[in-house]
């Protein structure tokens, strides 16, 4: 039996690429970078080499049932967990680990997001192997760390100790939260800090002990339903019970309070993809650093411009710079690369202008 | 008996708003200025007052046949007349001549492009009644002179001789290329030139002397055709006879040799909307100067913009100045507003690239 179990947390809106990704097909579900499949697939099948696919559970928001289905036609219907409201991470994760616990009290559990690009697959299976061996004999909470190659200020940090416990398996010492340019360069100056990336290794009932110490009113709403995980009942509990629960995130919840918290530094060619610029640096780059996704395009005395749309789109461009041109079915924009963070304000007044159905 | 005829040439591929106007679907069909009809439909309508619908004729290429029954569904099959080729607008002229004259030996014939605006329609169509009553007793050909309010270079200028001959009917002098910019100022400043728009009124008995003795060979071609022009062989004999006529324009091939040639100046709202430019220029501006057709806008640090687009689709835009955007279906367009000529070499090297499809 394998009792490695991998949950993917699927759920997120990813409304900063918009308007390619919409509420109604967030960014997980898209070929961010033109690789042929979407990011959630490509998340699947990063982790198939550890286990079985139906050991592969994806939590995600219940009107996105139908596009997790599409993307990974493997999964039956009870590896597929519905949240009926969206409670932050914490929750999610607390209602897998109940799931997977009852399955198999023996089970240990991956949590990883399914948005994120995994270049170096076997460094990276290499470290999850590392912290599932960990994990096994003891009852630790393990998060991978990402190496850090600059000094983002866009990420929360994860401190370590030194000498490593085990191997590569360092004791955590603390978590920070996004820091200024400054500290960011001196926690980089260090070399002991990471980044946080919400890639979690641990035994369900690790976790589980976790939630019971530290985060007691999710625990106890959720472990209500404990004779009925994986029956017919399930979804119908969850339904009732899960939007009662804090939201919160599992960071907050259980990591920065638990004192059994480990971290393996971890070189995988890891990306959030949060930003378009974030993309951008992944994507080939023409002459005049421009990148393209998906369009054919023409360009004319055009630098440094983020170009994407669909693949039949012919998109002809002259004289700007340092752009983003998203054009997505109903919706065309033209916005300042350096100044992506904006998106969010013109979202914002879409909403107020009544115009959420192009979001 | 009504012996008015209008002849509205509809042929035109109307490259310059590609890709607005498609070789599919060009200019004449399209409603650029958001009125709600095509310009073809609102050419039409323009002449209802002068005379029925049954004595309207529409010349468009074969291809278009299809497209001019969609906008003007009161024509009859025998009122739309197709070249098999494209041979300029003298063959055109003298191929709708013969008809109507075969029709009615005592026809008036106005001729007319399908995609000009006209938004002074009263005075519009008093002129053209002075035309027609001159026309009507004399061997004479008529051209409408548009009042110039600038030293435009994209026209060809009138030059005319005063005093009038009868009412506003004045002789012309003679007809001239494309200025440059100080002859245009020297013509506007001089109160005797005037744009030609390509607007002809005259007998068809009139023109068609004037083919006799100006151009011979259309003449000569088309006139064997006389016995089956308004039957059923008409079509057979135009495939068969019209490719063969020479390409040649109805201005050099007979107005700048005949010497019965009139005009009567004209202060009518024109525009051939010949560019984006002139688009723009008659589109209602925001505050800052943004011209918006189609689409919706969300427009940020946006100035002298032209965005054109379906009426479904969201567009925007952030830091950009003078540009066209347009988007229609497969295609988007960025480009420089000052730089519009331009968008002819975008359109040939799409055509080497053998992306003709999107043209």
């Amino acid at each position: 039996m394998n009792n490695t179990y991998v949950t993917i947390m699927a759920g997120g809106v990813g409304s900063r690429f918009w308007p390619a990704s919409r509420t109604s097909k967030p960014k997980q579900f898209l070929d961010m970078l033109g690789m042929g499949k979407s990011l959630l697939r490509l998340t699947f099948e990063r982790f198939l080499p550890l286990c079985p696919a139906e050991n592969i559970y994806v939590v995600t928001n219940a009107q996105y049932r139908a596009l997790v289905k599409e993307h990974l036609p493997e999964l039956s219907e009870q590896q597929i967990l519905c949240e009926p409201s969206r409670n932050n991470t914490a929750p999610c994760v607390a209602y897998a680990a109940f799931k997977l616990h009852q399955l198999n009290p023996d089970a240990s559990m991956i949590v990883a997001p399914a948005d994120h690009l995994i270049t170096k697959e076997e460094a990276f299976l290499s470290r999850i192997r590392m912290a599932l061996d960990f994990a096994d004999g003891k009852n630790a909470l393990l998060t991978l760390g990402i190496q850090p190659n600059k000094p983002h200020t866009g990420y929360g940090y994860i401190q370590f100790r030194s000498p490593a416990t085990e191997g590569d398996v360092h004791e955590v010492a603390a978590f920070t939260e996004k820091p200024n340019k400054e500290k960011a360069q001196a926690f980089l100056d260090s070399g002991n800090y990471l980044w946080n990336a919400g890639i979690f290794i641990w035994k369900t009932r690790s976790v589980l002990q976790a939630f019971q110490d530290y985060a007691k009113e999710i625990y106890d709403i959720l472990e209500e339903g404990k004779s009925v995980y994986n029956s017919s009942e399930e979804q119908a509990f969850i339904n009732q019970a899960y939007p009662s629960t804090p939201r919160i995130s599992i960071d907050y919840a259980i990591m920065e309070k638990a004192d059994n918290v480990y971290t393996i530094p971890a070189d995988i060619g890891w990306s959030d993809l949060g930003t378009w610029d974030s993309i951008y640096q992944l994507l080939q780059k023409d002459q005049q650093q421009n990148a393209v996704s998906g369009v054919s395009c023409h360009l004319l005395d055009a630098k440094d411009n983020m170009i994407h749309g669909a693949k039949d789109k012919l998109v002809v461009v002259k004289g700007i710079k340092d752009f983003i041109v998203v054009d997505d079915e109903d919706v065309l924009l033209i916005y300042p690369k350096s100044d992506e963070q904006g998106i969010k304000q013109v979202i914002n007044a879409l909403k107020e202008n009544g115009k959420e159905h192009y979001l």
